[in-house]
């Protein structure tokens, strides 16, 4: 049982954390914190968080576990804001979608990773972001990664992964590097890739046609192209040197692929297709 | 009022148009035809045809519309055993994805394009594929592109027309060319990319613990690449140039924001990622 959640960024990810504890009946007071009142009055008005305070500072103070839900590039300010405001018994977590980044962030404030920060990553969202999209089943049933370090208390860990399971989460644990390798390949290139070819086709001068012929299958490859701006600049700042390994990776593969349809190469095409297809269907179910 | 439609190749998109038609009153007696008893049988259990021939030349005679739903690799070949088959009053139409192909094997078999012979492309399905998937109400609200040529007879476009409005399709025309430029953009590359992603992710040392991690996006985006390998090699091949322009095209907007990122300049990834959002939104709805 959590007694005071802080949860600084109460959006999609935090504002559905906050549902899927409450309706569990894991947590008691839930603080809202971030510099923007309008946003936090609509969460308290939704019922997600039972009050808030613009002062990140003054909002940490006595919770024992303040999880934060910002931008990447945000993170860091965060810190340096909570930093000598934080309870005794106080566990921070984070759910950003990289973590080497924020580890570094918090080193560059505290001058170590302290025992009591969890990096965290839960692996749900949907395309739309802002507190009135957060749902309590957001993590029901989905992946929530934890990457401690070797700094990280066990009983810190305990907190933050009981947390999650109390939303219907799967916790799994995963170092820090290697996380950011697998999140780089399923998600952040995906991203890049969607972003790249709607912007692509909408600077062509038929761009309206195009996409007036646009079919089911193109709408679901280009659903993640709707997702924010801003979280996804900072996903690719802050994950860089993955996300251009994978998409260097790719793009190898990508002209691979066009040097077999330049050369009439049937059978190379069909191979490509036919494993893809196999794998997807595999992991699909 | 069509007497009796011949349909060649009964799969998704063919077992969809007898539904269709059959739901809508529109046809007498459906003949399905292919090399494949077994699939042709299942498509009569199905209720979806009437009967069907695997002399595919014999298939066709006396059906005053003949519908080609086959691999564009298969084109010619069937051209090239219905002719000297037809009716006199016969229309012939198909359903390829790429439609100067089909152009060029039927002026390879006639000599010319014949008056009779319409062009045309639905643009619906799903990754599925084979009768089973089939179902009336596929292209119900979507388009169909028909292509007439210079010498395409008036009354073979209205019939063809009046054929898949009675789908519930909404049926456009467009020249040859641009048809396969526009589908180049918004269909065939995304299945490139699509393909592409799936087999550099599946041949990584880690594919299962990767596809473990995939999020909902993911599977979103990847949908696609469950489709069916040979009618994708066929369409790379057959639209090659338009194909490969778009992959290049494509690959010059990925290779300038990955020097975005390397150079960390996060205002022209921001524009990237912003623009693609208000195009996607804006076509999305």
């Amino acid at each position: 049982m959590i007694e005071r959640l802080c949860i600084v960024g109460v959006g999609l990810i935090g504002g559905s954390l906050a549902r899927a504890l409450r309706e569990a009946g894991a947590v008691g007071e839930i603080v809202g914190a971030s510099r923007n009142a309008e946003h936090l009055q609509r969460a308290v008005d939704l019922g997600v968080i039972d009050r808030f305070d613009t002062d990140i500072a003054a909002a940490v103070r006595g919770a024992d576990i303040v999880f934060l839900s910002v931008p990447l590039g945000a993170m860091r300010k965060v810190f340096e804001l909570i930093k000598g405001s934080l309870a005794g018994d106080a566990v921070v977590t984070d759910g950003g979608s990289a973590k080497a980044c924020v580890v570094t962030d918090v080193e560059a404030v505290w001058g170590e990773v302290p025992a009591w920060f969890v990096p965290g990553h839960p692996i749900a969202g949907t395309e739309r972001s802002g507190v009135e999209a957060s749902f309590a089943d957001l993590y029901r049933g989905k992946r929530v990664i934890l990457t401690p370090t070797a700094s990280t208390a066990a009983e810190a860990l305990q907190r933050v992964r009981a947390m999650w399971q109390a939303t219907g989460a799967v916790v799994k644990e995963m170092e820090v590097r290697h996380h950011d390798e697998v999140l780089a390949a399923t998600s952040h290139l995906p991203h890049v890739l969607a972003f790249t070819l709607v912007e692509s086709l909408a600077r062509m001068s038929e761009q309206r046609e195009i996409f007036e012929y646009a079919a089911g299958g193109f709408r679901d490859f280009t659903r993640i192209a709707s997702s924010d701006p801003v979280m996804w600049r900072d996903i690719c700042l802050a994950n860089r040197d993955a996300v251009v390994a994978m998409v260097e990776h790719f793009s190898n593969d990508l002209d691979a692929l066009t040097q077999a349809m330049r050369q009439r190469d049937a059978d190379a095409i069909l191979k490509i297709f036919a494993d893809a297809k196999a794998a997807r269907d595999a992991f699909a179910g």
